[in-house]
């Protein structure tokens, strides 16, 4: 191994260096050969300098040096000189600089890379992945996983600060009632038993409130084995925070004071509290998303009673039934085509929209093929609650409170995008609260719960317990930024009594849930203090300060969509020597039956 | 749920809090009853303080406080008051003040739980593991929680201090080429493939060192499924650290103050740097360990020169077939019973000794059954050696060198122990360094890698792989404090030529080298900087520092012995629907072949 092991690091220096010996290690980022004299940038994690091969001072460093080729590893020593006037690199932070090289090493060759090791290529993302120490080479992704580190400091520091204890929780758990989505692991020592991943550590951090710690946090990871999405990840790293002997208010705001400081020193955003607090019914209501994006208007208005006794045969049938008819009002959208319209048609299909009624609003009169069946009030009554203007374009769908909601809170996003309404560089943050504590499950024939059962109904709602369970308001929250919910939680249920009506209303015997929970339950019984508490999104909150809009670029080593990591090939075959240890055998399905 | 939430923590009441109104929250530790007044010891996580019920000034609390048993958690408001000069209580950190409770909410019962919550109880492990809730309640445990979580940001700042980052790498991963221990996870996406979990973080982190990070660290995770000790969990966390461009002197140096740091935070120790560093051959030959406990002496001396041509046939046998005759002086043990070296020579046996020679050092002389086989010259030169004086008992060990270091090396720490010559508020730290690269796999019938094969030689050892490559040493090294290993690391291979020259020495064809390590070996051919790192096993660092034996001590929810969580009852048998999601089915052996 070399002696010449860096004194300095490239990016750091300076004109304050001149006149010093330094010793650099790093990578070459670029040679250029001026007339025998050699320049190479010179990169390392902090950033890059200029070094000067010259036959007057380098000797037989020259020759070593005119080998070194892209991306090869080099450790040199030489003196820092101030540039000459007109070679001063004002995009280069050491551009006032070079350093001429006396001595030099080339601690590794390297084979040419496949793509360029700089910020904004445009590279297939297979190739970024299957090579991603290459990848990570780029400053920009060196700049996330460094801000990602810091991140994770700032939430640890503010959490040590307000007398939260870190605590690990294992990663080989129990797999759970409804574990579908749960990764296996088969054990060697019980045969034929299995651990899971945990989803969460939901059932430790409770226990942690029944042992008495009063405040938990940790940077967990956690595992989900479900269809992937762009913003989905197999393993993803949650902050989980328990807390006992706080109200749902103390809570929510400690936490925004956290995001605040996180924002400030990551993204230096000024976030203003309180945040807006929404109930779950207005975001549905008015922005048919339980995340919406506040960066924007256009809201979702109901105008089921002002259409119900229209021509229209499509709003009074879903009115009948118990649906509903909203619209939205595109600004200023008039004018678009009718291919223009009926791509908004066919993207609203994707939502479960069976068609999409529109009117625009032209020459100081509403017009388009439906408007022949309204009368004069119905339309003017229409134009006041949609504040209707020249030049508006009206969206309507007609469906259950769902597909609506679906369809509009879709159409309102990506009309809000089209229009140049959203501020990108604008963090709007935003509790969404009193979400439902159940809802009914029509094939089940029974209520299931929305979040976990061990969420605490809200106080004014328990009445409902005995007459209409689905009208419980839980004391549930998410934290939504722009679109995106970047964190949840619940108080959660600390009361026996409470317990065993949620357990009833989930139409579970006492019988059963002793078998599911009693473990838990148990627990419950030996002095539980009042709790609740919240997890964070760390990698899409990682992905929101960065703007990204892609989870693997805030993580070091990602799987793609499809779960596999293309650089090691995991997952992969192992020997059948393995799944006998396991006491398990493959059981592939027939390539017909797959098919 | 109550408004009355806690306005202080019980343990931080003194007297500058008298005549505040506080509310606090708590678990009833103890009551008293004397004479229709109630005194309540009330705990939370900052300690205990006395509240106390008194017709005089509780109105209607009394009656509610006088329904709470053990374990309780109540909300009570109350005026902080000095208490008189003979109720004060020293052995409490509140006890020269006491609460005057006027309000009071049970926020919760509890059941009388399985054993008392306090500090020193002997009660079975099994029980406290099953209740682990309540066993975390006592202070010992959650001081060493907080004492884990802080020695985690120990760590955590001061690798931030000096630049390292913290990257989170992959839980689920390749299985290794020879991943006997690895935990398998069946892949729902790739029927018939496996991730494993990782034993470590290693091939990312030295791919962390080929992406340019320079210096990485991660408090990981880790897991291995093997046989468990009373030292050993399944899931274990350690202190990951790699970093580019030091030599291993320098990164030593960096680890020791890191260590000082950590030990001076937690346990107030004055740790003396530099440690000192013994090589392997040293702490074999002297102590029979590569993880020798420094704070005694008791060395082991080499005798084969002077008893190879002594009558004792075992001994030149031994001596003959290439083994070592060993000596242990036990200072002081003469007058034991020949009982009680009969019972060190059943110790002894369980390390594989076929017997245990011995001579006392009585009136002058040595005596035992064997002195007659030496004459006087012999007998001369190993009391030298052996600084043999009145009183002492010599112990022999003739076998092959791993056996005699095996043997001398057990019984030293159990004499050391016997005779009181551990002094147990003493951390004694030590590198051991220049491990071996290779040992020869007798079966194998080839060399197999001591640490990993990715372990760089000494450079002044390298003409060795033509000639003798067991006697090559690596850049290795272990931390060890007072007899265990608590970290250990290598200085890596970073240029090819040596790579291949390794796996050649290991008997890898270049096609087994790439099939084997395919990825890792390609991404050490594009500018890989001379790299090595460190782990720390951080459980076992923290069982040391809070004088502990058991690692489960240190450990929230951990595992018995044979693998099991007997609170949640993990792992656990799984539905056929989940088995079959996965593309497994289980393979059980029948009864009789277990058995």
């Amino acid at each position: 191994m070399t002696t010449m092991l860096k004194t300095q690091h490239c990016g750091t220096l300076s004109k304050a260096n001149v006149g010093e010996t330094v010793t650099l290690n790093g990578w070459v980022q670029r040679r250029r050969d001026l007339g025998g004299v050699l320049f190479i940038d010179l990169r390392d994690r902090s950033g890059i300098v200029q070094i000067v091969f010259n036959p007057a001072f380098s000797g037989e460093a020259l020759a070593v040096a005119d080998r070194a080729r892209n991306e090869y590893v080099l450790a040199v020593r030489g003196e820092v000189v101030e540039r000459d006037a007109e070679t001063v690199n004002p995009n280069l932070p050491t551009g006032e600089i070079e350093v001429r090289i006396k001595e030099i090493e080339i601690l590794n060759a390297a084979k040419n890379p496949p793509f360029f090791i700089e910020d904004g290529i445009e590279i297939d993302e297979s190739l970024r992945l299957k090579h991603r120490y290459l990848d990570l080479r780029r400053p920009e992704m060196q700049r996330t996983l460094m801000l990602r580190a810091k991140a994770a400091k700032i939430f640890r520091d503010y959490l040590d600060e307000n007398g939260f204890v870190e605590v690990e929780t294992p990663i080989l758990i129990n797999s759970t009632p409804e574990g579908a989505r749960d990764y296996l692991v088969p054990s060697r020592v019980h045969p034929g038993e299995f651990f899971a991943l945990p989803q969460s550590p939901q059932i430790f951090k409770q226990l942690l409130m029944v042992s008495g710690m009063e405040r938990y946090y940790q940077i967990a990871r956690c595992f989900r084995d479900e269809d992937l999405r762009a913003d989905r990840q197999p393993e993803f790293t949650q902050v989980d925070i328990e807390t006992s002997f706080l109200s749902q208010d103390q809570l929510l705001a400690m936490m925004e004071k956290l995001v605040v400081r996180l924002f400030k020193e990551t993204a230096g955003a000024d976030i203003e509290t309180p945040f807006q607090r929404i109930t779950y019914a207005d975001a549905m209501g008015k922005y048919g998303s339980d995340k919406p994006d506040l960066r924007f208007g256009l809201e979702l208005q109901d105008v089921s009673d002002i259409v119900a006794e229209s021509g229209v045969q499509v709003f009074a049938n879903v009115i009948k039934k118990g649906g509903q008819v909203k619209a939205l009002n595109a600004k200023g959208c008039a004018a678009w085509s009718r291919k223009e319209i009926d791509d908004l048609g066919v993207f609203a299909a994707r939502y479960g929209a069976k068609g999409l009624a529109w009117m625009t609003y032209k020459d100081g009169e509403l017009k388009g093929p439906i408007v022949k069946f309204f009368n004069e009030q119905e339309l003017e009554q229409l134009k006041q609650r949609l504040q209707a203007e020249e030049g508006d374009l009206l969206l309507f769908s007609a469906d259950t409170k769902k597909v609506v909601a679906d369809v509009l809170g879709n159409l309102r996003l990506k009309i809000g995008r089209q229009l140049g309404l959203i501020d990108d560089s604008k963090f709007k943050f935003a509790w969404v609260v009193d979400f439902p504590l159940l809802s009914y499950d029509e094939e089940a024939k029974r209520y299931v719960a929305e979040h976990h059962p061990f969420t605490r109904p809200k106080e004014e709602d328990m009445h409902y317990f005995d007459t209409d369970p689905g009208q419980i308001r839980a004391q549930a929250y998410d934290l939504v930024l722009n679109g995106y919910e970047v964190g949840g939680g619940s108080m959660r249920i600390y009361q026996r009594e409470v317990q065993e009506k949620m357990f009833a209303t989930l139409g579970l015997s006492k019988e059963e849930a002793q078998e599911k929970f009693g473990y838990l339950l148990e627990a419950f019984e030996y002095g539980t203090p009042p709790h609740g508490g919240i997890a964070f999104g760390f990698d899409r909150l990682v992905m929101l300060i960065t703007g990204r809009t892609n989870l693997r670029e805030t993580i070091a080593f990602p799987k793609t969509a499809s779960a596999s990591d293309l650089l090691t090939g995991a997952p992969g075959p192992v020997d059948a020597k393995q799944l006998e240890d396991l006491s398990i055998r493959l059981a592939l399905k027939q390539p017909s039956a797959k098919a």
